[in-house]
């Protein structure tokens, strides 16, 4: 599989990245290509370059982080998220793994490659690991703040279809993030929402409430992009919490992650550490395309771009357009 | 002051709520009302009643948790809820813990105490302590599923007359839960209250987001009910899942906690352990009223009893009717 990378997207940005993808060429069997600035990263992939077949696909220009997506897109068209989108749709480059502007990459897939026939809003899936027996799909983890009950109806679908394809899931037991686990629970777009995926055909479990996160009841869960980015979120700052542990009057940094392994704990930090899982996938798009955090580090990427490259295997982005034949 | 004490709520009710009453009337100067079946109650307190100069009001219905709050209400005007709350009507005690069906307390509350001159939703105010050396207060924590702007507004003002008043801060820093930290983002329900509290001249340090929580950069956390509980019951989650940690293969209990007291991070479970703060304060009702956690056990129910004591000590229901004039 070919993957384009974004070598100028996130804070560690192009070094970090450029590690991370020859990590990859490594491990997976991929062709990457390099999308930033050529000289640049001709300079830090080197030999590399050659002996991997990695290849460079020069983007001059760069968005940041605090830029307005659409602005920026519009103002920048040779940078890193414009190009690498525009390889997806050309079909020169079956993925696209992005660690920059969230918002942009969204707007440029959106916009470029189009929406799935049938999706009303496409959603980002990101993976919630507090139980590492059992891992579970979260969506939409942040690409629509204000949603309606078909929105939910479809994350729900797109959450299925991912998670057999993706995890391996033969009939993916779905939930619905509530305040209870009552059906009569939840604010009115979860009541109605349950309604619909209740007489969906899917393996529907009903709703789900914060704590059973930890508990694996479920392979999908589903809420809109505003609460699954708050709880997507707090899981990471707990994870984090563990380990960069400072002592209660920070005289001394105490590894947390180094005394969890210690003493046999290290698979509980593991499961909410986001580099463990490298990205979110946005569902619903005419194209595989992989946002990955903005701290992503290499081996974040790596795994990014281990994501994309099985989506792409499986040819994710068209298992998705039966959403409307379930 | 007189606490009143629902000795029939919660899932170990009744004997580890006449414990935990015990326990906090050696550990603060109040007077314990246990609210229940008396018979059983003499039984259990035994000659501690006397000693600890604490009383009986019989209550002889209970209301289970699955119960619809409204009808058990209705059905069962001897219950230790309908009874309890009474109490803090007719000014006998000056305030009522209750571990039962939450639900039903706050509509009992709502009902019989009445709201707050001006406050248009109460709220449930609930401590987060991911962060020790700066446990923030999250409100609403689950009292109303579906707000308005003008709810969440008002929440950050009871947010910080309750910050004052009992965690002792002068000018609590108010933070809106979001999505994002720029004011553009969020839900339309945030960003239409991020301008209404911009202008209140409240300590607003605009949207935190969820992995704000264990950074400690704010000490009032203002959400909606349903994003506000499905957070806490993620952070519980998670909490539990390092005190009663298993081994991935599920082969021994790992004693989560007493391994993490071991190498010196026994502080971070600890914070994100509801025992240690025992319940949620209702703001916005014409009494002290606090809702344990429905598994609170002695710990839980002996720190639930101190908050309520302190609730009453600073007149608290007093104070928050100043939320109009702020």
């Amino acid at each position: 599989m070919k993957i384009a990378v974004d070598a100028s997207g996130g804070e560690y940005a192009p070094h970090e990245i450029v590690k991370g993808a020859i990590k990859a060429a490594h491990e997976y069997d991929v062709e990457i290509v390099l999308v930033g600035k050529k000289a640049m990263l001709h300079l830090l992939a080197g030999k590399q370059l050659k002996k991997l077949k990695m290849k460079i696909a020069n983007a001059p220009q760069n968005i940041e982080f605090g830029e307005h997506p659409m602005e920026a897109l519009r103002q920048k068209p040779r940078s890193s998220i414009v190009i690498g989108i525009n390889l997806v749709k050309e079909g020169k480059v079956d993925a696209f793994v992005s660690a920059g502007n969230t918002g942009a990459v969204l707007c440029a897939a959106l916009f470029s490659l189009g929406k799935i026939e049938g999706v009303e809003r496409p959603a980002l899936a990101s993976i919630v690991s507090v139980n590492r027996a059992s891992p579970a799909l979260l969506l939409d983890a942040g690409a629509n703040a204000d949603c309606r009950p078909s929105h939910l109806f479809q994350f729900a679908r797109l959450g299925d279809i991912y998670a057999k394809n993706i995890l391996g899931i033969e009939s993916p037991r779905i939930g619905l993030l509530s305040n209870g686990s009552e059906e009569t629970k939840g604010n009115r777009l979860v009541q109605e929402s349950h309604q619909r995926i209740k007489n969906s055909g899917l393996n529907f479990i009903g709703n789900v409430e914060g704590n059973d996160l930890t508990k694996g009841v479920t392979d999908v869960i589903v809420t809109d992009g505003f609460t699954g980015n708050i709880v997507i979120k707090t899981v990471e700052g707990l994870g984090d919490s563990f380990i960069k542990v400072r002592s209660p009057d920070h005289s001394r940094n105490l590894r947390g992650r180094a005394l969890l392994s210690d003493v046999g704990l290290g698979f509980l930090v593991k499961g909410m550490d986001y580099r463990e899982y490298g990205g979110a996938c946005l569902l619903g798009v005419n194209g595989n395309v992989i946002v990955s955090h903005g701290r992503s580090q290499a081996k974040a990427i790596k795994n990014a771009i281990g994501l994309a490259n099985r989506a792409a295997e499986v040819e994710l982005h068209r298992q998705l357009s039966e959403v409307n034949n379930g």
